[in-house]
C-alpha cells in the first residue's frame, strides 16, 4: 500500500519545489505517517506543511502529535489560526492541549472560541491528571430507550462527522442516567422496527469521573470493549473512554512503572525529547536517597571490621553474596509489582505467595550455595566453603521475601508498588546481605565482632 | 449498571439451587465478569455453569478464559462438547487454543471439525509464535472496488455475526491484494450508489505475515485503527490484528520486558498460577550467571587486598559506591530499554544521547561527590573526602554510560535490549566501581596494590 512506498523513500519533502506538488504528496498521507515527518522540522516549515491540508485533517494531524509538540505549534500560531484547528480537534485532546498552556495564554483563545466549545474544554480540563474524567471525551452519541433501530441508525448517519465513534452509542433517560449501550453492529443486525431498549445491552462496564486513568484502562482491556462510559456520582453520563485512548494509557502507565522500578521521576515528554535539567531532577532525588541506605550497609561492615581484619579474604565473597541478595530480590520485586499493575495477583494472594516464595527460594538458594560452595572450597578450604553457602543460602531467602513483600506493603500503604523498585530492594537486601554473611562468618571462624 | 451491583454482592454462585436459578443469574453477565468466577471454581463447577449458556455464549466466555485455564478445560470436556465451542469461536482462538493441545489431542478433535474449519485452525496454527500470522484472525470481511456502498451495506449486514468486525472492512482484487480499506462510518454517511474504490482508504498501514505481533501492535496503536490488515509475500490479504488483541500484545510485551530486566524467563501462564519448579527455573539461570560476573568484582578486591589492608575503612564506602554504579546504570539502562521498546528512539539517536548522557551524569556525580565528600570528610578527613568523591563522580558518569550503551549494543546484535536488565547492569558496574574507587584510593592515599 501507498504508506510503505512512501516509508522506503529516503525524500526530503521541504525539498519540494510549489505548493501544489508538496499538496499533491501529502495529501494521502496518513496522519500518523504525517507526523512522523511534521516531528523532525523546525516548527516554521511544519506548519508550512501542515496549512496545505483541509481543516478538519489539520485538526487529525494535530492531534496525532506529541502533546509538548502541540503546545510548540500552538504558541507558533496566529490565534485565529489555533481556534480554527481547536474547534475541529475532539474534546479529550484539545482540553489536554488547553491544561498544557499557560492562564495568559488560555485567557487569549478563550473568546476567539464559541460559547459551547469553552464550556467543553473548561468542564474536560476541569478533571486531576490521571482520572477517567481527564481523558475521557464528549463526543459520543447517545439514544433514547423508546427509539426504533431505524431511527437510531438515521440519527448517528447524521452525527457520524462529529462523534469520535458511533460504533457503540449509550441508551440514557430524561435525567441523562445510563440505561445501557448499543453496538452499530446490533443496530445493523436489528429489525428496523426493534425497539432500542430491547436491542441494547446492560452488562457493560462503566467507570466513574475520578476513577483512575489506569483502571478505565483495564476495564476496556478487560471487557474488549470500543468505549467505556464514564459516570458522574448521579450515574448520569458525562463522556466515554475509547480503546485507543486506553491503549496509549497501558503504554504510559507501563512505561512510568518501568521507570519507577528504576526510581526515575515522572518525564513529561519521551526520553528523547527530554530536557537535560529534567533528566538531572528526576534522576538525582533517590540516587541520593539510596546513598543514605548505602551508609546502613557500610556501618553493617564497620560493625563487622575486625572480622574483615582478622579474615580479609572473606571481602573477596562479599560483592557476590549482597548482588545475588539483590538479584533474587530483585526478581520477586519486579515479578509481584508487574502481577500487581496487571491485576494478576491482588492483597488476598498475598499469603499463598509468600508460601511458594519459601520453596522457590528455598530451592534457588541451594543451587547457589552449592555453586559458591566450591567457589569457596578452591580459595579458602572447607571453612569457607561452609560459611558462603550458609550465608548464600539464607541471603538467597531473604533478599526474595524482601523483594516479595515490599510492593505489598506498599501497596498496602497505598503508596505505588512499582516504587519498591530494583534500586531500593538492593539496598535493602544488601544491609540484611552483610550483616547475614559477616555474622555467620564470625560464627563459624569464631572470629570476634 | 447491573455490573457493579454484582461486584459489591459477595455471592457465591455455586450454592444457588436449582439449575434455573443460575441460568437466570448468568444470563445477562458480561463474559469478562463471568471468567472471573470461573477461574476460581473447580473445573467441575466451571463446566456446570458454563454448559448452562446458549452455546454462542459459551465460546465468547471461554475464548475470555486465559489459555492455560482454556486447555484444562477444553481436557475436561467430551470430544463433542469442546467441538461444538471450538466451532464456534473465533479463528485467532481457536487456532492459539490447537497450539497448546498436545498432539494425540489435536488428532482426536480434528475429525470432530468440518473441512473448512480444520483448514482454518492449520493455516493460523501454522505461523511461529510471537509473529503477526499467530495472533491474526481470518473472521473479517472483503469488498470488491466495484460495490456500491448500498451493497456494501447489505453484505455486511448479513456477514456482521460471524465477523470478528465489520466496522473496518478490506477491499481486494480478484487476486485478493489488498487496495484500501473501509470504515463502516464512511459506509453509513456515503451516498449509496457511491463506489467502493471511491470510498476506501489507501493510507491505512499493513503488516506482514512474519513481522513481529509487536510490530503489529505498534502500528494498531500509531494509527488508532480498529484493525490492521495482514499480508502474505504476494501482498495477499490473508487476516487481520484487532485491535483488542493488539491491546493485550502491548501489556504482554511490557510484562515480558519487566521480567527480562530481572532476569526472568518467559511465564506461559501469570505469576499467579505459575509452578514452583518453572519459576525455579525461570529465575535460578541468570542468578548463577551473575555469580560469575561477580567473582570478577571479588577479583578486582583481591588485586586491591593490600590497599584494603593498609586502610581498612575503605571497606566503609564500598557498598555506597558500587551501589551507587548500579543505580545509575540501572536508571540510564531502564529509560533506554523503554525507550527503545516503545519506538520514542531509534539507533540513530545513539550519538546524541551519549553526549546528553554525559552532561546529565556529570551533573548527577558532582551532586553525589559533594554529598559522599561530607560523609568522607566526617568519617575520614579531607583525603578520604577527596578519594570518595572523586571517585562516585567517575563510578556514576561511567555507570551512567553502561546502562546507555547495553541496550544500544545488544539492539544491534539483535538481542532484546530488555536483556540489558538492572542486574546485569549492576553487576559490571560493580567490577568498575570497585576498580575505580580502590585505584583512586591507592594513587591519592599513596597505598601500595
Amino acid at each position: 500500500m501507498a504508506r510503505k512506498n512512501l516509508k522506503k523513500e529516503p525524500f526530503n519533502i521541504l525539498a519540494m519545489r510549489g505548493e501544489e506538488r508538496l499538496r499533491d504528496h501529502i495529501e494521502d498521507m496518513h496522519a500518523a505517517d504525517l507526523v512522523d515527518i511534521l516531528r523532525d522540522v523546525p516548527v516554521r516549515d511544519a506548519w508550512r506543511i501542515l496549512s496545505l491540508l483541509p481543516i478538519d485533517r489539520q485538526a487529525t494531524v494535530f492531534e496525532h502529535l506529541d502533546i509538548s509538540a502541540q503546545v510548540t505549534l500552538a504558541r507558533y500560531l496566529k490565534r485565529s489560526e489555533l481556534a480554527r484547528i481547536i474547534t475541529e480537534m475532539s474534546g479529550d485532546d484539545r482540553a489536554d492541549l488547553f491544561n498544557k498552556l499557560s492562564p495568559e495564554e488560555q485567557r487569549t483563545l478563550m473568546p476567539a472560541l464559541s460559547q459551547a466549545e469553552r464550556e467543553d474544554i473548561r468542564r474536560l480540563s476541569s478533571y486531576p491528571e490521571g482520572t477517567a474524567g481527564a481523558i475521557m471525551t464528549s463526543d459520543y452519541a447517545v439514544l433514547s430507550p423508546d427509539w426504533t433501530a431505524e431511527e437510531a441508525l438515521d440519527k448517528l448517519r447524521l452525527e457520524a462527522p462529529d462523534k469520535e465513534t458511533i460504533y457503540r452509542s449509550y441508551v440514557v433517560d430524561k435525567q441523562r442516567r445510563l440505561l445501557g449501550a448499543v453496538s452499530l453492529k446490533s443496530l445493523i443486525i436489528a429489525d428496523p422496527n426493534e425497539k432500542i431498549e430491547e436491542i441494547m445491552d446492560t452488562s457493560s462496564p462503566s467507570v466513574s469521573l475520578l476513577d483512575t486513568q489506569e483502571d478505565a484502562a483495564r476495564q476496556v482491556a478487560k471487557y474488549d470493549t470500543l468505549a467505556l462510559p464514564v459516570l458522574d456520582e448521579n450515574e448520569r453520563l458525562v463522556g466515554i473512554v475509547t480503546y485507543d485512548d486506553a491503549m496509549d494509557v497501558v503504554e504510559e502507565e507501563a512505561t512510568e512503572d518501568f521507570h519507577k522500578m528504576a526510581h526515575i521521576g515522572k518525564l513529561a515528554t519521551g526520553v528523547r525529547d527530554a530536557a537535560i535539567s529534567v533528566l538531572y531532577r528526576q534522576r538525582v532525588t533517590w540516587l541520593l536517597l539510596l546513598i543514605f541506605v548505602n551508609i546502613f550497609t557500610g556501618a553493617g561492615i564497620n560493625y563487622f571490621e575486625d572480622v574483615i581484619a582478622a579474615y580479609l579474604p572473606l571481602v573477596f565473597f562479599l560483592p557476590m553474596l549482597i548482588g545475588s541478595a539483590g538479584n533474587a530480590g530483585a526478581q520477586s520485586a519486579t515479578l509481584m509489582i508487574r502481577a500487581i499493575a496487571t491485576g494478576d495477583v491482588e492483597m488476598k494472594d498475598w499469603g499463598r505467595l509468600v508460601l511458594r516464595e519459601v520453596l522457590v527460594s528455598l530451592a534457588i538458594g541451594l543451587t547457589m550455595a552449592a555453586t559458591v560452595a566450591m567457589i569457596g572450597y578452591y580459595k579458602g578450604g572447607l571453612e569457607i566453603a561452609l560459611v558462603v553457602a550458609l550465608s548464600m543460602c539464607m541471603i538467597v531467602i531473604i533478599g526474595s521475601l524482601i523483594g516479595l513483600s515490599l510492593p505489598f506493603l506498599l501497596a498496602k500503604m497505598e503508596i505505588d508498588p512499582a516504587t519498591a523498585s530494583t534500586p531500593l530492594v538492593t539496598s535493602i537486601a544488601d544491609v540484611t546481605g552483610v550483616i547475614v554473611y559477616l555474622g555467620i562468618a564470625s560464627a563459624v571462624l569464631n572470629l570476634p565482632v
